[in-house]
């Protein structure tokens, strides 16, 4: 069994998304958002890390899964979201959980089943996938998506290993 | 007394100095660059993290001070900057060290007297103002840069709570 903690991280909310993998078979452990609050910025990234940190040790996932930001509105939006994901890593790099990285297109295709997927499909897809009966915070949802699609790319690489054949996408 | 670090994060080398302030008096205490190497992004952020980690459990800064980004070359150097920052300002939110954050002008014109300074100027009169006998490296001359920013901002605060008149910037 792999446990996998899904971060997508910003700084205003980070959502969280914990799932157990058994081969194929996904179950949900835990979603949340963490506020990061209206104080000034250290602060903020303050809470990220505290709040990961005590998510860690409360479930002990063994690996984690982050979006890889490539793109942003503008200069100042690219630094704050650079921010909150140095917060976020640094929460894990500090208890030596190892970070694997997920393009946003990556993400989407282990999801919904193409690349370009809006966030409501993604949210549909999550709930669907993990048998969940009420809807999910939009940024926790994006916390278990990149939980998910690291769980499908650990199946297929296992796959790839044993030297059999298998579509990753079809979980 | 009050004993600052100031950093100057970077995705390759982070800047760190160390100064003691006594009133008006600047005392050089310690420099070094952090080298985050060539491994993958969440190690190179680790690398900073438990970097300044140490830092502060040798040296035991009262408070911290680092530069505000608000520019970047693109979108993706941005984010990386970022990342790098949040790595720093988490290593003292975790050990509740206070950060004070200084736009580049403010830096300059305190230890230049210029907020158009070069990089070359701002070496040089850092090793002025702390009486260095060596050229240091660049890095960690712009983290010795904002400590120094930091204590006459700190003894200007003093200064205009004592209902005192005085240049911050003549130290």
């Amino acid at each position: 069994m792999l446990r996998i903690l899904g971060i997508d991280p910003g700084s205003r909310y980070t959502g969280i998304g914990i799932i157990d993998a058994r081969q194929q078979q996904l179950s949900y452990v835990h979603h949340e958002t963490i506020r990061c609050g209206n104080g000034d910025f250290p602060e903020r990234l303050g809470i990220i890390f505290k709040g990961i940190n005590e998510i860690i040790r409360q479930y002990n996932p063994h690996e984690m899964a982050i979006e890889t930001v490539f793109m942003a509105k503008n200069a100042q939006s690219a630094i704050k979201l650079g921010q909150a994901r140095g917060a976020a890593i640094c929460a894990t790099q500090a208890q030596s959980v190892k970070v694997h990285e997920y393009a946003p297109k990556a993400i989407k295709q282990a999801v919904v089943g193409k690349g370009a997927a809006a966030k409501t499909q993604v949210q549909y897809m999550v709930g669907l996938l993990l048998n969940l009966q009420d809807k999910i915070q939009e940024d926790a949802a994006d916390g278990l998506a990149v939980a998910i699609c690291h769980a499908n790319n650990r199946w297929a690489q296992q796959h790839v290993m044993a030297g059999r054949t298998g579509s990753w996408r079809n979980l």
